[in-house]
C-alpha cells in the first residue's frame, strides 16, 4: 500500500507525519527546531525523524511514494533548492528536497509555506473539490496562493499568490519589502499592532488585539474593522483577476471569528464585480496541520497521473 | 490534413478565417454585421460564410478539426452559449457553439473575446512560449485573460482576468458596473476621454488624445500619464497575484506606442513586488486579426491532447 511523508519546516518547530495513500494522517512528530545549531543541525534532526517514520512505514507494509516540505521562506520548487531563510543562516541555495530524501530511495519536493498552504486547504481543508481557490495567509506577514483550474499556480520565480505586496494605498505605510500601500502594511497582525499603538498608545500583540475586539474594546474593534476593510480590497482584487470559486481565509488572522470576517463580509461586495458579490470567504480549516497536511498534498500531487 | 475555423463575431463586423494545422490563416472572409436585422440573420451570415470556407477547405484537400468562436459579451464556454449582447437583441441563452456547428459535423466552442485575446496572444503573438501570461485588453472598457500553466483560467462563471473592475480607487469614479473606483472608471478609453473633456473643456476621441498626446500637447499627455499610472497600479496587482512571465496590452490603448507605455513601465516597479520589477509588459502583436487568431488557438486547444 501506497503512503506519503509530510514535512512542516517551520521557523521554530518542526512537524513530520506519515499518511496512507488517501492521505489520512497514521503517525505524527513534531519536536523544537535546533535553530541555533544551524541548518545542518536541522536537517540531522529531520533526517532522523524521516528514519523513524520510514521504520514505521515499513512495519505497517507501507510503501512510502514520495516526501513533500514545506519551508517557511523562498524556494525553487523546480529545482528543490530553498532560496534563502529569514530566521537561520546556512539555508541559502541548499538542495533541501534532495538532501532529505537521499538515501531513502524516494523523491521529494519543495514548496513554500502559502503554496503548501493552499494545496493543503483545497486537498484535505476548506477548499476541498474546488478547481479555483484563492489562499491569503495573514500572519505577521502576508502571503498567498492560487489554485487555478485544478493546479497550483507557481507563476515566474514562484511568486504567485504574493497578494501581500499588492499595493492598495499609493503612498501608504512602509512596507518590509520597501515600498510603500502593499496590503502587508495595512493589514497584516504586524500592522494591527502597529495601528493599535497608534490608536491607543498601548502597546499589544495580535492575538490580545482580536480577544479585546471581540470583548468589544471600541479602539481594537475600529483597529480590526479597518483591517477587514483593506483585506476585503485585496482579496476583491484577487476574485475580479481569478474569479475563484472560493477564499480561504488562513493564518493568526484567520482564526479571528466574526470580529474579522463580518467586517471583511460585509465590506467585499463594494470591491468585486456584481455578479460574484456572493463569493465565499471562509476560515481555513486545517488550522496548525495545514503545513504538514499540505506537504502531504504537494507529494500526492507530485506521485498522482500527471 | 487538419485544419480549424476562427470565427470573431464583433459588434459591428463578423471576421471568419480557415487555417491549416499550425494555424497559419489560409482563407479569410470578412462583413458588416446584419445588427439590425438581429441575431438570427447574423447567425444565417456566420453560416453561410461557414459554408463557403468549407467549401474551399474540402477543394483543398483539408479536414476541419473544429471552429472557435470568440463573442463580445459574456458567454459559458462549457455550454456554449451567449448569455447576453450589450449590442443586438435575441442574443440570451443563444446555445451559438451548437447552432453554427450544426449540419457541418464538426464540433464548436466559444468565449468571450478577452479570453480569446489572450489565447491569441499567447499562442501566436507577443506571448508565444509562455507559460503564465496576463492580457489586459484596454478600449472602451477594459476586460483580460489570464494564461496559468499553460492554460486559460476561467474561474467562477468565466469571470477569471475582470481586471476592469478591480477597485483601485475607493470611492473613486463611478463605473459602468455601479460600483466606484474601478480600473475600468479611471483608465479606459472612455475614461481618458471624460478626463481629457474636463481638463480641457473640449470633447476629443480617445484616439485623437492620443494622437494629440505623441505630439506634445500638455493636457493630452497629462491626461495620458494619469492613465498610465492606473494602468501601472492594475498590472501591478495583477503580477502580485500571478507573477506571470508576460503581460501583454491589447486594445486601443494597446496601439497607443510610447507615450503610453513609456510613463507606464515607468511606474511600474512602484506597484510590483522588487524581484519582478523587471516584468515585460508589451503590447500585443495581433491587431485586429487577435479575435480570429484567438479563436483559431481556441479550436486548436480542444481538439489537441487533453
Amino acid at each position: 500500500m501506497t503512503a506519503y511523508i509530510g514535512i512542516d519546516k517551520g521557523g521554530t518547530r518542526h512537524t513530520l507525519a506519515l499518511a496512507d495513500g488517501a492521505g489520512t494522517v497514521m503517525d505524527r512528530r513534531q519536536y523544537a527546531a535546533a535553530r541555533a545549531a544551524g541548518a545542518q543541525a536541522e536537517i540531522a534532526q529531520l533526517r532522523a525523524a524521516l528514519t523513524e517514520l520510514f521504520a514505521v512505514a515499513a512495519a505497517r507494509g507501507l510503501e512510502v511514494a514520495g516526501i513533500g516540505v514545506s519551508f517557511g521562506g523562498p524556494v525553487d520548487p523546480a529545482s528543490g533548492e530553498v532560496l534563502m531563510s529569514h530566521h537561520v543562516a546556512g539555508w541559502e541555495h541548499l538542495p533541501l528536497a534532495r538532501v532529505l530524501a537521499e538515501g531513502f530511495g524516494v523523491p521529494a519536493w519543495l514548496e513554500n509555506d502559502a503554496n503548501v498552504g493552499a494545496l493543503g486547504e483545497w486537498r484535505f481543508g476548506a477548499g476541498r473539490g474546488c478547481q479555483d481557490l484563492f489562499y491569503i495567509n495573514v500572519g505577521t506577514g502576508i502571503g498567498g496562493g492560487v489554485i487555478a483550474n485544478g493546479r497550483l499556480v507557481h507563476g515566474v520565480m514562484n511568486l504567485a499568490g504574493e497578494i501581500g505586496h499588492m499595493t492598495v494605498q499609493p503612498g501608504g505605510p512602509l512596507c518590509t519589502c520597501g515600498r510603500h500601500g502593499c496590503l502587508e502594511s495595512l493589514a497584516s497582525g504586524s500592522a494591527i499592532e502597529r495601528q493599535y499603538r497608534e490608536r491607543s498608545g498601548t502597546a499589544r500583540s495580535g492575538r490580545e488585539i482580536l480577544a479585546l475586539a471581540a470583548a468589544g474594546d471600541p479602539v481594537a474593534r475600529e483597529t480590526v474593522s479597518a483591517t477587514a476593510d483593506w483585506l476585503a480590497l485585496g482579496i476583491g482584487a484577487a476574485v475580479s483577476l481569478f474569479s475563484p470559486e472560493l477564499v480561504v481565509v488562513g493564518g493568526g488572522l484567520g482564526e479571528a471569528g466574526p470580529v474579522l470576517f463580518e467586517p471583511l463580509r460585509r465590506r467585499l461586495p463594494d470591491y468585486v464585480i456584481p455578479q460574484r458579490r456572493e463569493v465565499r470567504v471562509v476560515p481555513a480549516a486545517l488550522g496548525y496541520d495545514a503545513g504538514v497536511r499540505g506537504a502531504i498534498a504537494l507529494a500526492m500531487d507530485h506521485t498522482a497521473a500527471p
